[in-house]
């Protein structure tokens, strides 16, 4: 099965897309859409939704894994982010669509929900075997998601075992 | 011109269609989309933007006003209506959008920046020689929203006489 990961947010949305074979997880692309802070909000969503569906087009994912992102203490960037995911949220929706939270895909890929963003890198690179770590973190987060997609449906692999 | 008005919600997209001859403001329609809390995001996104591309397509609007909220106080609600707006703004991106505050969208339309949803109400009932007031408060808002736009068009028309 084909799970695409997407790290939303109006100026970068990582996306990652891993297939899954049994409990083999290998990835076949990812990237970044960014968009240019000056642009107006809807030029800029249109962007984001254009590139989701033409990553949607060409790998044909059967889930989607979207990370879900509540900010504390920042409610005008939480209104940036929303925005982003409304429309990444939109372009899956035909798929099977998992929400996750960035402890919860921490806890999946490192181990701890508490680790830091090159911890996240190094782990995505390690379990899809990759030659590098992937860049910008945005897409290593989106890889993240999917991969935590991917353990929830195969409850052993978590190294958290909770899910 | 036909001007298109929103205010986005995850729970209820209020929308509101006025045409504007020189500075004669006439409504068309208005309505609210109502989407099920307990259903996925993706879903009642989907049910958003599809609510809206109707509405585009049924009045032809070239333009379209779209409040914009920043909340001070509550991430978690911002998110879900960013979330909201990001799929209004892409059902949009077509037309000419205003993004307007909503004391900016009070001001242009009771002449106050804090009026009460009542005095709103009120007003847009009265701008737009509507039989009653127009019901739910979200449809008034985005009709106020498109009568902001109005304004802005046609500086003298703005009792804030800012725009």
């Amino acid at each position: 099965m084909i799970v695409l990961g997407i790290d939303p947010g109006l100026k970068n949305t990582g996306w990652g897309v891993i297939e899954q074979r049994g409990s083999a997880l290998r990835c076949l692309a990812y990237g970044c859409i960014t968009t240019e802070p000056g642009r107006p909000d809807a030029e800029r969503l249109a962007d984001i939704h254009r590139g989701i569906t033409a990553v949607i087009e060409r790998y044909r994912p059967a889930e989607a894994a979207v990370e879900c992102i509540y900010f504390s203490n920042n409610a005008k960037t939480a209104f940036a982010t929303g925005q982003a995911r409304g429309v990444a949220l939109l372009a899956s929706s035909a798929l099977v669509v998992g929400e996750y939270g960035p402890g919860e895909i921490k806890l999946a890929v490192v181990g701890t929900g508490d680790a830091d963003k090159r911890q996240v890198q190094y782990m995505v690179r390690s379990v899809l075997a990759l030659p590098h770590d992937p860049e910008p973190d945005h897409a290593a987060d989106a890889l993240a998601a999917a991969i935590c997609h991917a353990h929830s449906r195969v409850p052993s692999m978590s190294p958290g075992g909770r899910r």
